[in-house]
């Protein structure tokens, strides 16, 4: 059981829990299996983005942490998520769990990096409540929408489609996974403007997460190792693995793929790291065209 | 500290945390301080409903709990939360956090509990998560709406209304918090019909929760303890104080509390049970007007 909760387990074990969960498509466009769960909303381009998120101490981060970073990460996956299909985040409840022992003053410092970002990023805390549990969490509920375009899924890229990342990957800066910014005027940009064919955040590294897009959408994919931005001291292995990068990784037709590094309003970097090809005949299971056993091994 | 998590503390706690938050009334009508966020829907009549409720093991159900019933709990909490409002629910997330010893047998088995209560009402399961952590916990993200009409607040009694309860009061039956069904046909019918004043669910004990309604809306009460509907084998003081009854506290107009019971239209039993009274001068509290001295003292 273990295994079941490292990186691929939790698949496995999200799949055994939620794996035959129907939706009703009248109501429902996405369920399980994307960043965020989508709603109809009110006629045909507008939709309800629906999503949950929770940090554990010990797990997600240290007792060490500065709390208010903490709230800010907390929050900040959630909109990761968000951000991922190019949707507009509204509103969040949060649910804290906690000791009776934890000293109030780390808790009201952990919702003032909560509150900081929520103003940031425009988002309304609407409420939520408190329980008591032997370690502390946070679970964020949040709710968004894209009106007048359609979110970007993790299943929609075609053979041929350009790969791109935003930001740099690898983990080396300690603090980062506490101190990232998500990438939602990027991922709006993407969406509003259709470029952006399938879409997901970088969590659990590139080396996880791009297989996971590639198997969503029923296609291959060719990786140019090269062109991956390594974050300043990190190694290829570290880019592919360490996780938490909180970046983009989306797909992009060909003819938008030309003209997109022209186009790109933001300060974000922006690479090209490879390209998506058919589906293999004889393994459901895509791989780097250029082999990491390690990652193959998982 | 532990004072802070224990009943009335929790709700210093929630205020400390969350009662300079501010809303933007043009998107949300309620934010923190009532049973559910209520964000403006599409129109004039339409709202969203947003709830997150969390049950932990070792608080709200004990390792020895049926699992089927945990998951049942851990939705219907939510689901009653909606129901206090009078809204549909239309959508869940489930959050679960389990330690790496946990069998899987036992997680399946709460997940059919969930999966079940979620069939019965309706909701779409729509996705979720899981994580690693060192107790188990479920936290259920709800979202739901009210269509033609507005959900009942916490704040609308008015004095001279009187307060009804449906179901029986006191938790006598041990499995009782495991197995109740949330009142969503009845809120629901007493939202539509515009007959409910005020509403919330007994979440902790008609003697803490009245008072926080009573609060919300700015008035005292009067109540008759005789009239109080106790379960079989419940005392006054357990019908009072025992919590997790789940079922519907309201007021209502006095045109409507004549004919009330005439015209209800559910199985589920109706009582009325006390007054609303004008706010008291000397004191914002309000108190039980036959003084049950230890509520006082709380």
């Amino acid at each position: 059981m273990t295994a079941s909760l490292s990186k691929i387990g939790e698949d496995g074990l999200l799949q055994a829990l939620t794996g035959h969960w129907k939706i009703d498509g009248a109501k429902v466009l996405v369920g399980t299996g994307d960043d965020c769960a989508v709603l109809r909303g009110e006629g045909r381009n507008h939709f309800l983005l629906f999503k949950t998120d929770a940090v554990v101490e010990g797990v997600h981060f240290s007792r060490k942490a500065r709390p208010e970073e903490i709230g800010h990460k907390a929050l900040a996956r959630a909109l990761s998520d968000l951000a991922a299909m190019g949707a507009l985040p509204n509103a969040a409840l949060v649910t804290l769990g906690l000791p009776p022992s934890e000293p109030v003053a780390r808790v009201k410092a952990i919702y003032r990096g909560l509150e900081r970002t929520a103003k940031r990023y425009g988002i309304q805390l609407v409420g939520g409540e408190t329980t008591r549990a032997r370690q502390l969490f946070l679970s964020i509920a949040l709710l968004g929408e894209c009106r007048g375009y359609k979110p970007v899924l993790r299943s929609g890229a075609k053979p041929g489609d350009f790969i791109f990342v935003t930001g740099r990957l690898g983990a080396t800066q300690a603090r980062k996974h506490l101190t990232f910014e998500p990438r939602l005027a990027e991922g709006q940009w993407l969406a509003r403007r259709k470029i952006a064919s399938a879409m997901m955040d970088l969590s659990d590294g590139l080396g996880a997460d791009l297989p996971r897009l590639a198997r969503a959408s029923g296609v291959s994919f060719e990786l140019n190792p090269k062109a991956i931005p390594l974050a300043r001291g990190a190694t290829l292995q570290m880019a592919l693995n360490d996780g938490e990068d909180f970046e983009l990784l989306f797909t992009t037709r060909p003819s938008h793929a030309k003209t997109l590094k022209k186009k790109w309003p933001f300060a974000t970097s922006l690479h090209c790291i490879g390209v998506v090809r058919p589906r293999r005949n004889k393994s459901s299971q895509p791989e780097f065209a250029h082999g990491f056993d390690h990652f193959k091994q998982r």
